[in-house]
């Protein structure tokens, strides 16, 4: 289909035939949706034994009893385990409760209302306070900002991650920018991988960025690899360390697409400056996370290489799915310019771009034939694409053969909508 | 002891003797702890059948995975169990995460910073923003007041909670006044349990305070009882009705001092108009509570009249401990003025009052011979008690054998102090 070079007969013809297809599907009221980025029974099961698994024995190894309240950084043990999957050393690795998204709240909330680095820190004390948002990207870090009443400015994603000379010149230029949403590895939703030279530009950015300024380093699928040879994400620690700009990252992760979507652990890595004032605020907020939790999922973790093999078989579940999303992609716009994606070697997602304009006309049509696509826009701040172009496609929970037959129905929607754009024009 | 009228040389005497008897008990070098209000080993063992509870089904009754993500309120069936330990309907119960202390921070950051009824109610918008303290009161709740920086105007706590008539005249007079911290059951640390009468009268208040008024309500102690015929705290939640100021009162409760300190569940009840306000912001901040530890506890409590049953073998193994504490009390300053007390028939401490400007001097004096106390002024406001004269006694950790060696030194601790004070006179 090459809709820029086709007669307007070639597209009415098109049209019909598309709309007669389309008809087809609704007919078969189908009950499909590829929206939610979130793991499958199959995969949950996988991590089923962490119940029972502490046989009465509730003590960590230096003798914690992890019944019991305290302890704000968490047991030693999973410590460790988020050290390994935020290549960081464990001194600087705080675990916390169930949910990324809270420990990312509350740093920022910390940030904005009352300092990592002291009261005069506080964002809020500015009277502007914005934020880098790569678009696309993930609508709960967006929204995190819009509570807190942060300006977010845009900022393209390319291959390599966000557009660094774009961000060098806003962060330099403009010290009401105090920080900027990173999800440095299969990122939320085009996949990408952020490269190194990416990481070494936005380690950084400490030094000519304000004072106050946090990168939010989201690795939430730092061990998600599809691939058997996954592409290596660079240390930001590292790379902050060698830039002497520590204090200008906070890291986290989770196991939440590890073991247990809603009852997995949490953590931060940062300089140990921005741990102690984290924790200043957080020893308000908590007495301290569920360790029994931690200590299940260090127990479960225990064996070495143990992680490894467990996101080995995550991927044997996810793999297929993928391939099922990219070959009807392949397939159908290979070889026009109907649409284009990333292909992602692991995480959630792939994204997917139409035809400026269509991407909403898109998730309406599929929703209508019975496949519920994520709202179109959710990838970007206020739910405002100005291309109206990105949909993000979310294949993990829906079985193979449900993704094969939602992606026919996305497939046919993309044309059909793209070949009534063109008609109109 | 009558320190009033005995002579000089009487006193002398007494500091001698008490002296020696101090000196002898450093010779035995102690090492004891009254500090902690977190349940002992023993408590804990109680609960210890949660792990592997779940025998591989981690469905609710609804159906609902619990491992996946999702559901902001929790799980229905732990609903129910905080509906029952807060008396109020389920439909109003919100179940959270491990810690209600987070619970209640983030429902105060929420009225704070962005308003329980729409940003115009948020408490910062205001100039100064107050809240009622009873006292002696509970540190980590005035904690939360200090992070916000919230002004905390101390109100006294009589025998039947916190006197009502300076409370009322403050809170019509003052509308400033945002709110007040209320332990209704055995309260920390007096074990008072509020009166009917106080129950209804704090109902009363929003009748005549400011419009975003929220009594903080924190029944941590609900189903903690010693005595097999307890005082029954009348339901604020009826008393809010009936007055017509439901969204006057949050309410908390935890299954951390039921099941484990740092890995139960926690609990608020609130008017649905509050519930809709705090989910609101709740929904920035987390995308659901640990629903699989929730689950874990609906089936520990599963059975009609576990809880019950259960919280009696919580009181079997305080109870001793708590006697201990009061028969040394009634002992030594039972037929004298040197301290006062309430005898509490549930929760977790005992507080004492020394004559006015000792307290601090009997911590110092315990702490060098070995009996770790609760630091004086803790249970004030910034740590400033203005009589000097509060120690909060916490005696369920140390075992019984403990307790009474911890006690006699207190006792001495407290006569040695009093004697001193009145010779110095």
């Amino acid at each position: 289909m090459e809709l820029n070079s086709a007669s307007k007969e070639q597209l009415a013809q098109w049209e019909q035939d598309l709309a007669a297809e389309y008809q087809a599907i609704k007919a078969k009221q189908l009950n499909l949706d590829l929206t939610r980025g979130k793991p499958s029974s199959e995969q949950l099961s996988l991590s089923d034994a962490m119940d029972g698994i502490l046989n009465g024995d509730y003590k960590t190894a230096d003798g914690t009893d992890t019944r019991n309240y305290g302890g704000l950084d968490g047991i030693a043990e999973i410590q460790a385990i988020g050290a390994e999957i935020l290549t960081a050393p464990v001194e600087n690795v705080l675990a916390g409760g169930n949910s990324s998204l809270t420990l990312m709240h509350q740093a920022m909330s910390v940030a904005y209302f009352f300092g990592l680095n002291g009261a005069d820190s506080a964002w809020s004390k500015e009277s502007t306070v914005k934020f880098l948002c790569p678009v696309p990207g993930y609508d709960r870090h967006f929204a995190v900002c819009e509570h807190l009443g942060i300006e977010m400015v845009t900022v393209p994603m390319t291959a390599n991650g966000p557009d660094m000379d774009v961000v060098e010149k806003l962060v330099a230029e403009d010290h009401a920018i105090k920080g900027m949403w990173c999800v440095p590895k299969y990122s939320n939703p085009t996949g990408v991988v952020y490269s190194d030279e990416t990481v070494q530009r936005i380690a950084a950015l400490g030094k000519v960025a304000a004072a106050n300024f946090r990168v939010f380093w989201d690795n939430a699928y730092g061990v998600h690899d599809l691939s058997a040879e996954p592409v290596a994400l660079a240390s930001i620690f590292d790379a902050c360390k060698a830039a002497g700009t520590e204090d200008s990252v906070l890291q986290f992760a989770s196991t939440s697409k590890i073991t247990f979507a809603g009852a997995g652990v949490a953590f931060m890595a940062a300089s140990s400056a921005n741990l102690a004032g984290f924790k200043k605020s957080l020893g308000f907020m908590t007495i301290g996370p569920d360790k029994i939790n931690q200590l299940r999922h260090a127990k479960f973790f225990a064996a070495p290489g143990s992680l490894k093999a467990h996101m080995e078989k995550h991927a044997a579940i996810i793999k297929p799915r993928f391939a099922s999303v990219l070959s009807h992609l392949e397939e159908a716009f290979g070889n026009n310019d109907l649409g284009q994606w990333e292909s992602a070697d692991g995480g959630y997602f792939i994204s997917f771009d139409t035809r400026p304009g269509l991407a909403k006309e898109v998730v309406k049509l599929a929703g209508e034939a019975g496949v519920k696509l994520t709202p179109a826009g959710a990838t970007f701040p206020y739910g405002n694409d100005p291309q109206d172009a990105n949909i993000r496609i979310a294949p993990t929970v829906p079985t193979v053969a449900q993704v094969d037959e939602a992606m026919k129905v996305f497939v046919t929607c993309v044309k059909l909508a793209s070949v009534r754009q063109a008609l109109a024009a």
